[in-house]
Protein backbone atom coordinates (compact mmCIF):
# COMPACT_ATOMS: atom_id res chain seq x y z
CA UNK A 1 0.00 0.00 0.00
CA UNK A 2 1.32 3.64 -0.99
CA UNK A 3 1.82 5.14 2.47
CA UNK A 4 1.68 9.34 2.63
CA UNK A 5 2.84 11.09 5.62
CA UNK A 6 0.41 13.83 5.83
CA UNK A 7 0.33 14.74 9.35
CA UNK A 8 4.29 16.22 9.09
CA UNK A 9 4.04 18.03 5.92
CA UNK A 10 1.18 19.76 7.31
CA UNK A 11 3.52 20.26 10.57
CA UNK A 12 6.32 21.34 8.21
CA UNK A 13 4.38 24.34 6.10
CA UNK A 14 3.19 25.52 9.35
CA UNK A 15 6.57 25.83 10.96
CA UNK A 16 8.24 26.94 7.55
CA UNK A 17 5.62 29.93 7.88
CA UNK A 18 6.21 29.68 11.80
CA UNK A 19 10.52 30.69 10.74
CA UNK A 20 10.07 33.03 8.45
CA UNK A 21 7.83 35.20 11.01
CA UNK A 22 10.68 34.56 13.88
CA UNK A 23 13.10 35.83 11.28
CA UNK A 24 11.07 39.31 11.04
CA UNK A 25 10.37 39.70 14.69
CA UNK A 26 14.31 38.82 15.62
CA UNK A 27 14.99 41.27 12.54
CA UNK A 28 12.69 44.21 13.69
CA UNK A 29 13.46 43.66 17.34
CA UNK A 30 9.33 42.94 18.38
CA UNK A 31 8.45 41.35 21.08
CA UNK A 32 5.77 38.76 20.25
CA UNK A 33 3.25 36.87 22.95
CA UNK A 34 0.75 34.03 22.08
CA UNK A 35 -2.22 34.86 24.37
CA UNK A 36 -3.62 30.85 24.67
CA UNK A 37 -7.39 30.07 26.98
CA UNK A 38 -10.05 28.90 26.94
CA UNK A 39 -13.20 31.01 25.63
CA UNK A 40 -13.97 33.28 27.96
CA UNK A 41 -10.82 33.68 30.26
CA UNK A 42 -10.63 36.77 29.50
CA UNK A 43 -7.88 37.24 27.42
CA UNK A 44 -9.16 40.26 25.34
CA UNK A 45 -10.02 41.99 28.61
CA UNK A 46 -6.64 41.58 29.94
CA UNK A 47 -5.27 43.20 26.25
CA UNK A 48 -7.78 46.07 26.18
CA UNK A 49 -6.85 47.11 30.25
CA UNK A 50 -3.32 46.33 29.13
CA UNK A 51 -2.95 49.36 26.19
CA UNK A 52 -4.57 51.63 27.67
CA UNK A 53 -2.96 51.55 31.35
CA UNK A 54 0.50 50.95 29.28
CA UNK A 55 -0.27 53.62 26.06
CA UNK A 56 2.31 56.41 27.40
CA UNK A 57 4.85 54.27 27.57
CA UNK A 58 4.36 51.54 24.84
CA UNK A 59 2.41 50.88 21.50
CA UNK A 60 0.68 47.53 21.24
CA UNK A 61 -0.74 45.81 18.18
CA UNK A 62 -2.92 42.80 18.11
CA UNK A 63 -3.66 40.07 15.80
CA UNK A 64 -7.10 38.64 16.85
CA UNK A 65 -7.87 35.01 15.84
CA UNK A 66 -11.68 33.97 16.09
CA UNK A 67 -13.54 31.36 14.39
CA UNK A 68 -16.05 33.77 13.32
CA UNK A 69 -17.18 37.89 14.01
CA UNK A 70 -14.89 40.63 14.83
CA UNK A 71 -16.04 41.32 17.99
CA UNK A 72 -12.70 41.23 20.00
CA UNK A 73 -11.07 43.29 17.22
CA UNK A 74 -13.67 46.01 17.45
CA UNK A 75 -12.99 45.64 21.31
CA UNK A 76 -9.24 46.05 20.51
CA UNK A 77 -9.88 48.84 18.27
CA UNK A 78 -11.90 50.90 20.66
CA UNK A 79 -8.21 51.36 22.41
CA UNK A 80 -7.01 52.93 19.53
CA UNK A 81 -4.56 49.74 19.21
CA UNK A 82 -3.63 48.68 15.54
CA UNK A 83 -5.95 45.15 15.35
CA UNK A 84 -5.70 42.79 12.57
CA UNK A 85 -9.05 40.04 12.83
CA UNK A 86 -8.66 36.44 11.23
CA UNK A 87 -11.75 34.68 10.55
CA UNK A 88 -10.50 30.98 11.10
CA UNK A 89 -13.98 30.19 9.47
CA UNK A 90 -14.20 27.06 11.44
CA UNK A 91 -10.98 25.94 12.53
CA UNK A 92 -9.58 25.71 15.78
CA UNK A 93 -6.56 27.22 16.07
CA UNK A 94 -4.46 29.90 13.96
CA UNK A 95 -1.84 29.23 11.86
CA UNK A 96 1.56 30.24 11.28
CA UNK A 97 0.48 31.19 7.38
CA UNK A 98 -2.42 33.36 9.14
CA UNK A 99 -0.08 35.14 11.04
CA UNK A 100 2.89 36.29 8.24
CA UNK A 101 0.07 38.05 6.73
CA UNK A 102 -1.20 40.05 9.57
CA UNK A 103 1.97 40.72 10.52
CA UNK A 104 2.57 42.33 6.95
CA UNK A 105 -0.33 44.00 7.52
CA UNK A 106 0.55 46.07 10.85
CA UNK A 107 2.33 49.20 11.10
CA UNK A 108 5.14 47.36 12.98
CA UNK A 109 7.47 50.15 12.78
CA UNK A 110 5.29 52.28 15.59
CA UNK A 111 4.61 48.67 17.46
CA UNK A 112 6.44 47.90 20.54
CA UNK A 113 4.51 44.90 20.94
CA UNK A 114 2.47 42.59 19.05
CA UNK A 115 -0.31 40.03 20.90
CA UNK A 116 -1.48 37.48 19.13
CA UNK A 117 -4.59 36.47 20.71
CA UNK A 118 -5.28 32.72 19.61
CA UNK A 119 -9.05 31.08 19.06
CA UNK A 120 -10.47 29.81 22.61
CA UNK A 121 -9.49 26.61 23.05
CA UNK A 122 -7.04 25.11 25.45
CA UNK A 123 -5.79 22.47 23.70
CA UNK A 124 -5.12 22.58 19.82
CA UNK A 125 -3.14 26.12 19.74
CA UNK A 126 -0.69 24.75 21.87
CA UNK A 127 0.37 22.13 19.20
CA UNK A 128 0.94 24.95 16.37
CA UNK A 129 3.63 27.42 16.54
CA UNK A 130 3.31 30.78 14.82
CA UNK A 131 6.95 32.19 15.01
CA UNK A 132 5.66 34.02 18.78
CA UNK A 133 8.91 35.05 21.28
CA UNK A 134 6.69 32.97 23.45
CA UNK A 135 3.39 31.59 24.87
CA UNK A 136 0.90 33.15 27.45
CA UNK A 137 -1.72 30.23 29.12
CA UNK A 138 -4.46 32.48 30.69
CA UNK A 139 -6.31 30.11 33.35
CA UNK A 140 -9.42 32.05 34.83
CA UNK A 141 -10.59 31.14 38.29
CA UNK A 142 -14.08 29.80 37.66
CA UNK A 143 -12.45 26.97 34.89
CA UNK A 144 -11.29 25.06 38.63
CA UNK A 145 -7.81 24.30 39.99
CA UNK A 146 -7.39 20.69 37.86
CA UNK A 147 -6.46 22.32 34.61
CA UNK A 148 -3.09 22.52 34.67
CA UNK A 149 -3.53 18.64 35.48
CA UNK A 150 -5.79 17.78 32.69
CA UNK A 151 -4.65 20.64 29.55
CA UNK A 152 -0.84 19.81 30.59
CA UNK A 153 0.74 21.07 26.74
CA UNK A 154 -0.08 24.58 27.30
CA UNK A 155 1.14 25.02 30.74
CA UNK A 156 4.43 22.87 29.65
CA UNK A 157 5.13 25.44 26.70
CA UNK A 158 4.23 28.86 28.05
CA UNK A 159 6.64 31.84 29.12
CA UNK A 160 3.49 32.77 31.39
CA UNK A 161 0.69 31.81 33.16
CA UNK A 162 -1.47 34.42 33.81
CA UNK A 163 -4.40 33.16 36.62
CA UNK A 164 -7.40 35.88 36.19
CA UNK A 165 -10.46 36.60 37.69
CA UNK A 166 -9.07 36.13 40.68
CA UNK A 167 -11.61 39.26 42.32
CA UNK A 168 -13.97 36.03 42.27
CA UNK A 169 -11.45 34.52 45.36
CA UNK A 170 -13.44 37.01 47.74
CA UNK A 171 -14.60 35.01 50.21
CA UNK A 172 -17.66 35.76 50.45
CA UNK A 173 -17.86 34.32 46.50
CA UNK A 174 -17.68 30.36 47.62
CA UNK A 175 -16.13 29.75 44.53
CA UNK A 176 -13.40 26.64 44.93
CA UNK A 177 -10.16 27.58 43.78
CA UNK A 178 -6.80 26.33 45.18
CA UNK A 179 -4.44 28.78 43.42
CA UNK A 180 -1.15 27.11 45.40
CA UNK A 181 -2.48 23.86 43.94
CA UNK A 182 -2.16 25.56 39.98
CA UNK A 183 0.79 27.51 40.77
CA UNK A 184 2.70 23.91 41.86
CA UNK A 185 1.33 21.74 39.14
CA UNK A 186 2.16 24.55 36.86
CA UNK A 187 5.73 24.64 37.80
CA UNK A 188 5.83 20.94 37.96
CA UNK A 189 5.34 20.95 34.48
CA UNK A 190 7.51 23.89 33.77
CA UNK A 191 9.89 25.12 35.81
CA UNK A 192 10.67 28.40 34.44
CA UNK A 193 6.89 29.33 33.94
CA UNK A 194 6.51 33.14 34.99
CA UNK A 195 2.98 33.45 37.13
CA UNK A 196 1.09 36.17 37.68
CA UNK A 197 -2.89 36.47 39.71
CA UNK A 198 -4.79 38.92 38.56
CA UNK A 199 -7.74 40.28 37.91
CA UNK A 200 -7.93 42.47 34.24
CA UNK A 201 -11.56 43.54 36.02
CA UNK A 202 -10.36 45.48 39.15
CA UNK A 203 -6.77 45.77 37.73
CA UNK A 204 -5.11 44.13 41.10
CA UNK A 205 -2.18 42.68 39.98
CA UNK A 206 -1.97 43.46 36.49
CA UNK A 207 1.62 46.00 37.60
CA UNK A 208 3.59 42.96 37.94
CA UNK A 209 2.28 41.74 34.68
CA UNK A 210 3.04 44.95 33.29
CA UNK A 211 6.97 45.31 34.82
CA UNK A 212 7.53 41.59 32.91
CA UNK A 213 6.21 42.70 29.13
CA UNK A 214 8.17 45.86 29.35
CA UNK A 215 11.23 43.54 30.72
CA UNK A 216 10.46 41.68 28.08
CA UNK A 217 10.20 44.61 25.43
CA UNK A 218 13.72 45.95 26.41
CA UNK A 219 15.38 42.35 26.44
CA UNK A 220 14.08 42.23 22.88
CA UNK A 221 15.08 45.61 21.88
CA UNK A 222 19.08 44.99 23.52
CA UNK A 223 19.04 41.69 21.89
CA UNK B 1 0.20 14.46 -9.93
CA UNK B 2 -1.52 11.70 -7.77
CA UNK B 3 -3.98 13.08 -5.26
CA UNK B 4 -4.90 11.56 -2.13
CA UNK B 5 -8.21 12.51 -0.83
CA UNK B 6 -7.04 11.94 3.03
CA UNK B 7 -9.70 14.33 4.59
CA UNK B 8 -12.50 12.19 3.42
CA UNK B 9 -11.34 9.23 4.52
CA UNK B 10 -10.50 10.01 8.19
CA UNK B 11 -14.19 11.80 8.56
CA UNK B 12 -15.19 7.87 6.59
CA UNK B 13 -13.68 6.31 9.28
CA UNK B 14 -15.29 7.90 11.91
CA UNK B 15 -18.50 7.90 10.36
CA UNK B 16 -18.47 4.40 10.02
CA UNK B 17 -18.03 3.76 13.58
CA UNK B 18 -20.41 6.24 14.50
CA UNK B 19 -22.64 4.78 12.35
CA UNK B 20 -22.07 1.24 14.52
CA UNK B 21 -22.59 2.74 17.89
CA UNK B 22 -25.52 4.37 16.79
CA UNK B 23 -27.22 1.03 15.49
CA UNK B 24 -25.90 -0.63 18.70
CA UNK B 25 -28.00 1.85 20.89
CA UNK B 26 -31.21 1.72 19.04
CA UNK B 27 -31.04 -1.82 19.02
CA UNK B 28 -30.88 -1.86 22.59
CA UNK B 29 -32.99 1.19 22.75
CA UNK B 30 -30.85 3.39 25.10
CA UNK B 31 -30.32 7.09 25.18
CA UNK B 32 -26.61 8.40 24.55
CA UNK B 33 -26.08 12.20 25.06
CA UNK B 34 -22.44 13.38 24.10
CA UNK B 35 -21.88 16.55 26.33
CA UNK B 36 -19.72 19.43 24.94
CA UNK B 37 -18.45 22.15 26.43
CA UNK B 38 -14.83 24.76 27.01
CA UNK B 39 -12.83 23.33 30.01
CA UNK B 40 -14.21 24.46 33.51
CA UNK B 41 -18.32 24.91 32.25
CA UNK B 42 -19.34 22.20 35.02
CA UNK B 43 -19.52 19.32 32.81
CA UNK B 44 -18.72 16.74 35.73
CA UNK B 45 -20.32 18.39 38.69
CA UNK B 46 -23.80 18.38 36.10
CA UNK B 47 -23.31 14.57 35.92
CA UNK B 48 -22.33 13.66 39.36
CA UNK B 49 -25.74 15.69 41.00
CA UNK B 50 -27.20 14.21 38.01
CA UNK B 51 -26.71 10.59 38.87
CA UNK B 52 -27.15 11.11 42.92
CA UNK B 53 -30.43 12.75 42.56
CA UNK B 54 -32.06 10.50 39.74
CA UNK B 55 -30.36 7.20 41.30
CA UNK B 56 -34.02 5.71 42.54
CA UNK B 57 -35.59 5.97 38.51
CA UNK B 58 -32.79 5.46 36.35
CA UNK B 59 -29.59 4.10 36.32
CA UNK B 60 -26.57 6.17 34.19
CA UNK B 61 -23.55 5.29 33.34
CA UNK B 62 -20.92 7.81 32.00
CA UNK B 63 -17.39 7.67 29.64
CA UNK B 64 -15.37 10.06 30.22
CA UNK B 65 -12.95 11.61 27.63
CA UNK B 66 -9.39 13.38 28.46
CA UNK B 67 -6.85 14.29 27.24
CA UNK B 68 -5.10 13.40 30.56
CA UNK B 69 -5.56 12.29 33.91
CA UNK B 70 -8.86 10.33 35.47
CA UNK B 71 -9.63 12.79 38.09
CA UNK B 72 -13.79 13.17 36.40
CA UNK B 73 -14.14 9.41 36.42
CA UNK B 74 -12.89 9.02 39.57
CA UNK B 75 -15.80 11.87 40.60
CA UNK B 76 -18.42 9.69 38.74
CA UNK B 77 -17.18 6.40 40.47
CA UNK B 78 -17.63 8.17 43.95
CA UNK B 79 -21.30 8.29 42.73
CA UNK B 80 -21.46 4.44 42.16
CA UNK B 81 -22.48 4.75 38.72
CA UNK B 82 -20.50 2.84 35.80
CA UNK B 83 -17.85 5.45 34.33
CA UNK B 84 -15.23 4.01 31.75
CA UNK B 85 -11.93 7.14 31.18
CA UNK B 86 -10.70 7.76 27.84
CA UNK B 87 -7.20 9.09 27.80
CA UNK B 88 -7.35 11.50 23.97
CA UNK B 89 -3.18 11.73 25.42
CA UNK B 90 -3.20 15.17 23.44
CA UNK B 91 -5.85 14.63 21.23
CA UNK B 92 -8.51 17.19 21.05
CA UNK B 93 -12.16 15.30 20.66
CA UNK B 94 -13.05 11.79 21.60
CA UNK B 95 -13.45 9.73 18.09
CA UNK B 96 -16.51 7.33 17.09
CA UNK B 97 -13.75 4.16 17.41
CA UNK B 98 -12.97 5.12 21.27
CA UNK B 99 -16.93 5.21 22.18
CA UNK B 100 -16.93 2.16 20.15
CA UNK B 101 -15.11 0.26 22.32
CA UNK B 102 -16.42 1.88 25.84
CA UNK B 103 -19.62 1.04 25.27
CA UNK B 104 -18.89 -2.71 24.81
CA UNK B 105 -17.50 -2.10 27.89
CA UNK B 106 -20.08 -0.86 29.93
CA UNK B 107 -23.06 -2.79 31.75
CA UNK B 108 -25.24 -1.66 28.66
CA UNK B 109 -28.47 -3.42 30.18
CA UNK B 110 -28.29 -2.07 33.20
CA UNK B 111 -28.03 1.46 32.15
CA UNK B 112 -31.65 4.24 30.90
CA UNK B 113 -28.85 6.40 29.58
CA UNK B 114 -24.89 6.70 29.04
CA UNK B 115 -23.59 10.29 28.54
CA UNK B 116 -20.36 10.96 27.07
CA UNK B 117 -18.42 13.66 28.65
CA UNK B 118 -16.04 15.03 25.81
CA UNK B 119 -12.87 16.50 26.17
CA UNK B 120 -13.02 20.12 27.22
CA UNK B 121 -13.12 21.96 24.01
CA UNK B 122 -15.95 24.04 22.76
CA UNK B 123 -14.04 23.79 18.75
CA UNK B 124 -13.19 20.30 17.71
CA UNK B 125 -15.33 17.82 19.66
CA UNK B 126 -18.85 19.55 17.74
CA UNK B 127 -17.30 17.92 13.82
CA UNK B 128 -16.99 14.47 15.29
CA UNK B 129 -20.25 12.26 15.14
CA UNK B 130 -19.76 9.69 18.37
CA UNK B 131 -22.94 7.80 17.13
CA UNK B 132 -25.04 9.71 20.00
CA UNK B 133 -28.53 10.26 19.67
CA UNK B 134 -27.92 13.81 20.94
CA UNK B 135 -25.40 16.85 21.78
CA UNK B 136 -25.84 18.68 24.87
CA UNK B 137 -23.62 22.12 25.01
CA UNK B 138 -22.77 23.44 28.46
CA UNK B 139 -22.31 27.02 28.83
CA UNK B 140 -20.95 28.17 32.22
CA UNK B 141 -21.76 32.08 33.33
CA UNK B 142 -18.37 32.99 33.75
CA UNK B 143 -17.20 32.13 30.14
CA UNK B 144 -19.20 35.14 28.73
CA UNK B 145 -22.58 35.71 26.63
CA UNK B 146 -20.95 36.14 23.74
CA UNK B 147 -20.29 32.39 23.05
CA UNK B 148 -22.81 31.03 20.69
CA UNK B 149 -22.10 33.83 17.71
CA UNK B 150 -18.00 33.18 18.49
CA UNK B 151 -18.79 29.84 18.69
CA UNK B 152 -22.01 28.97 16.45
CA UNK B 153 -21.18 25.08 15.10
CA UNK B 154 -22.10 23.66 18.60
CA UNK B 155 -25.22 25.57 19.23
CA UNK B 156 -25.84 25.17 16.13
CA UNK B 157 -25.34 21.09 16.28
CA UNK B 158 -27.29 20.81 19.96
CA UNK B 159 -29.97 19.54 21.01
CA UNK B 160 -29.98 21.08 24.63
CA UNK B 161 -28.04 24.13 25.84
CA UNK B 162 -27.57 24.04 29.58
CA UNK B 163 -26.68 27.60 31.16
CA UNK B 164 -24.52 26.39 34.02
CA UNK B 165 -23.64 28.68 37.37
CA UNK B 166 -26.56 30.91 37.57
CA UNK B 167 -25.81 31.14 41.26
CA UNK B 168 -23.70 33.44 39.42
CA UNK B 169 -25.72 35.62 37.98
CA UNK B 170 -27.13 37.55 41.73
CA UNK B 171 -27.04 41.05 41.76
CA UNK B 172 -24.21 40.92 44.52
CA UNK B 173 -21.74 39.31 42.31
CA UNK B 174 -21.09 41.99 39.45
CA UNK B 175 -20.87 39.33 36.34
CA UNK B 176 -21.94 40.63 33.53
CA UNK B 177 -23.86 38.38 31.23
CA UNK B 178 -26.70 38.83 29.70
CA UNK B 179 -29.02 35.73 29.91
CA UNK B 180 -31.70 36.66 27.22
CA UNK B 181 -28.76 37.30 24.65
CA UNK B 182 -27.35 33.80 24.82
CA UNK B 183 -30.81 32.54 24.61
CA UNK B 184 -31.52 34.36 21.67
CA UNK B 185 -28.41 34.07 19.70
CA UNK B 186 -28.65 30.24 20.60
CA UNK B 187 -32.31 30.16 18.62
CA UNK B 188 -31.18 31.91 15.93
CA UNK B 189 -28.36 29.32 15.01
CA UNK B 190 -30.80 26.60 15.97
CA UNK B 191 -34.80 27.07 16.32
CA UNK B 192 -34.99 23.93 18.26
CA UNK B 193 -32.54 23.96 20.93
CA UNK B 194 -33.59 23.15 24.54
CA UNK B 195 -32.44 25.49 27.30
CA UNK B 196 -32.08 25.15 30.57
CA UNK B 197 -30.26 27.96 32.89
CA UNK B 198 -29.29 26.06 36.33
CA UNK B 199 -26.48 25.49 38.73
CA UNK B 200 -25.19 22.27 39.41
CA UNK B 201 -23.83 23.93 42.66
CA UNK B 202 -26.77 25.26 44.29
CA UNK B 203 -29.25 22.85 42.50
CA UNK B 204 -31.30 25.21 41.20
CA UNK B 205 -32.89 24.72 37.78
CA UNK B 206 -31.93 21.29 38.03
CA UNK B 207 -35.72 19.86 38.16
CA UNK B 208 -36.41 20.97 34.38
CA UNK B 209 -32.72 19.22 33.44
CA UNK B 210 -34.25 16.03 34.76
CA UNK B 211 -37.80 16.01 33.25
CA UNK B 212 -35.99 16.65 30.14
CA UNK B 213 -33.78 13.58 30.15
CA UNK B 214 -36.47 10.93 31.61
CA UNK B 215 -38.61 12.18 28.58
CA UNK B 216 -36.19 11.36 26.65
CA UNK B 217 -35.62 8.09 27.71
CA UNK B 218 -39.14 7.09 27.47
CA UNK B 219 -39.29 8.06 24.48
CA UNK B 220 -36.23 5.96 22.94
CA UNK B 221 -37.52 3.22 24.82
CA UNK B 222 -40.84 2.84 22.94
CA UNK B 223 -39.33 4.08 19.82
Amino acid sequence: MYKVNIGRKILSANEEYANENKRFLIENKKLCLNMISSPGSGKTTILTRTIKELKDKIQIGVIEGDIQTDLDAQRIKATKAPAIQINTKGACHLSAAQIHKALANLPIEKLDLIFIENVGNLVCPSAFELGENGKVVVLSVPEGDDKPVKYPAIFAKSKALLINKIDLLNPSRDIDFDIEKVKNDARKLNKDIQIFSLSAKSGEGMDKWYDWLIKGIEKTRNS
